[in-house]
């Protein structure tokens, strides 16, 4: 094959960039064969150069510095595996861009706080900036969403797309555990970031889903936007009594255009058990990609890990290879427009649990209370309790967050409510 | 915007030619951001002008032939949505790129038959030709395992690709129904192709799969070796027992690489009623990719209809417009290896439903022809008979088709059988 080699910088030997190496070591011949040429590692860096990392990287020129590899005159494409989304990773991303050289990251929180920037340096220069590593793991939903479904007006995108968190959510429904317990355990196991809060805080999920939403809708990522709630309130309590109305409690990232704006959420959420999204078990991802004509894909694959994370790196990496260009966002970064945000204005049912004093009267107390706001009750149950109070379960019907919000609120007039009612969106899918 | 348009030539207008239609006439602007350039339809082509097709065509050249559209100076694509693997698709379809036109196309039954020689004249000249609208409808399948999972070599490619079939199979289930009143349903409400054992024979699912198997092992296309059985002979008797086993019957189509060449299988299986294959219902299609960095991938969506349909077509046709150019089937077609074929060569566990003469020692006897075959049983079930008979079910541990076979052909021997028993290979997904 005589086309000249396209050539790889790599910055970042953890998990995902070994596994970069390692596909590159042993399927260089069906790489060549699919991006029509031929694909190498020139350099790579890494803050320490004595760490054993289980693989030969004796070929490869070594820079300690991230911004050096970035500007090197003999790589075409800089691969940024390292994370982090200020400091090193920013710098040499570009770094890599003003000396002319295309990008794969995997960084979405990188993405989500300067992807507009960046994309708008790379289009500029006519650069591609590339990042499927850095949604949904090996699920390749940016070029779905980007590509496959370009000829869609997109209707809604949803995900479950924090693996660490639907293993929590799961393996305490399985075992009948407390979210203390597992979340233990999860950390013993080595499922969490070292701040734990960027997975089960949601946030981690959120940079996703603003990525997303950025592709689906044409507006500039918005992060900040992004209505965040961790799993740290889902009680074990509610997932066995959602489970008894068919419902499961994923951290469901939705984001949607409404008359009011842009709606992004990230938070804990009630889907039927029956549904794609409500059967998910342990780390595995869900993305479901809704347009006007296509109707609803969903994509399901393992969200994390050093073969799937490489996977997506590679995909990207072999697109730029055959010579595809397109923008960041899918269309011109320049183009995005910055959207109104409207913070879950579309109605749905929710999940209500309270406990209530047993005394005549009360649940119609609470029953009223809905009807003054507006709120239909579909599901109610009851649970006696021996301590002589009782415990209810409402599903509503579709009820806009306003109306719930001053439903809760006329709870507290009534005198019969013990402690704080818990409220879970029941998201349609 | 002052890049020169992209111009569609449109072949057949049919739902899926309409639906594009709709699709370029209400969504001209959002497809001119995302392919960079406007796109047009110059022209069309259909058999009978006069037929109201409920869309305005009057801004088109017509073209009574097809083959006249493939050539016109005014179009760069020829889209062609007519169907039928011979005659007039093939001849525009070939004139298209003898003229110097990019293809796109939903015709699996043409790729099938005719892939290669196609693949090969439009890449000669420079072409594109895709087929994202002729797998699995508006999922993006094609795209996910030529681009996307381009890093991984592929393991396994599985899928239920026939909508018509799985909406038998499932109906036939939830109702209690047998095939021949599910078939005749989903006759009277249009369902079905003309000529229906393209769907219920295996043949459409057949085409699907050997253009998948094709892409995933850099194999010809070898629609001829694919082992093909439709669901005609699916009992609701199998569906009910097989369910009380934990499992659901699909027509699944299967390919994989083994070590004695290419495996293709089209006909139904057993697999797991809580896997994503099993829970799958309707006309909903799904396609399973497995690759060795990726794991495995699950892809959801309809697969047939007006919108999806189109919703694909478009796909292909804004990458042509933003100058993607990649070999039809991933690399180029002069490098696509003659495979030998291998006819269901991995081993699997199989259920096997019987009726036996109700007599002692007769189960043994069945079980001592499974053991001098090399064949272990993992699941047994006998089920009592008032006429003397007795139905007997059988889930054995993983044995060689050879091996199975070589059971079956004792079990004649024994005296005790009653009717040829049925056996249907158990799918691990």
């Amino acid at each position: 094959m005589s086309v000249a080699p396209l050539r790889l910088g790599l910055a970042g030997l953890g998990t995902v960039g070994i596994g970069v190496v390692r596909i590159m070591q042993t399927e260089a011949e069906l790489i060549a064969a699919r991006a029509g040429r031929p694909v190498v590692i020139t350099a790579v860096s890494a803050r320490d150069p004595s760490k054993n990392r289980d693989a030969d990287l004796s070929g490869y020129a070594w820079e300690s510095d991230p911004v050096a590899l970035a500007q090197r005159d003999d790589i075409d494409v800089f691969v940024e595996v390292m994370g982090g989304h200020e400091g090193a990773a920013k710098a040499a991303t570009e770094a890599a861009l003003a000396a002319g050289k295309h990008v794969v990251t995997a960084n979405k929180a990188l993405l989500a706080h300067s992807g507009q920037s960046l994309a708008e340096t790379a289009e500029a220069n006519g650069l591609a900036l590339r990042f499927e590593a850095a949604v949904a793991g090996g699920i390749p939903v940016i070029k779905a969403l980007t590509e496959g479904l370009a000829g869609n007006r997109i209707k809604r995108v949803m995900g479950v797309m924090n693996g660490s968190c639907n293993y929590i959510l799961t393996r305490m429904q399985a075992a009948n555990l407390s979210y203390e317990a597992v979340f233990e355990e999860a950390r013993a196991l080595g499922y969490l970031e070292a701040d734990p809060n960027l997975d089960v805080g949601g946030i981690d999920a959120g940079h996703k889903l603003s990525l997303l939403a950025s592709i689906a809708f044409g507006t500039r990522v918005a992060f900040d936007q992004v209505e965040l709630e961790g799993i740290g309130n889902v009680s074990i309590d509610d997932i066995r009594l959602a489970e008894d109305m068919g419902y499961r409690i994923k951290l469901l990232g939705v984001a949607q255009m409404t008359g009011r704006g842009l709606e992004q959420r990230m938070t804990p959420c009630l889907v039927p058990a029956d549904s794609p999204l409500g059967q998910l078990q342990g780390g595995t991802n869900m993305v479901v990609l809704e347009g006007d004509s296509v109707g609803q894909i969903v994509l399901r694959g393992p969200g994390a890990g050093m073969g799937p994370t490489a996977s997506a790196v590679m995909g990207d990496v072999i697109d730029i290879a055959r010579g595809f260009r397109l923008p960041t966002f899918g269309i011109p970064a320049a183009q995005l427009v910055t959207c109104q945000s409207a913070r879950a204005a579309t109605p749905a049912p929710y999940y209500l649990r309270m406990t209530l004093l047993d005394k005549p009267g009360a649940l119609a107390k609470i029953a009223t209370c809905l009807g003054e706001a507006g709120v239909s009750i579909d599901q109610m149950r009851q649970y006696g309790h021996p301590d002589g109070q009782a415990q209810v379960l409402i599903v509503t019907h579709k009820a806009t967050p306003d109306d719930l919000t001053n439903a809760l609120s006329r709870f507290t007039t009534t005198g019969v409510l013990v402690g704080k009612p818990v409220a879970i969106r029941v998201e349609e899918v």
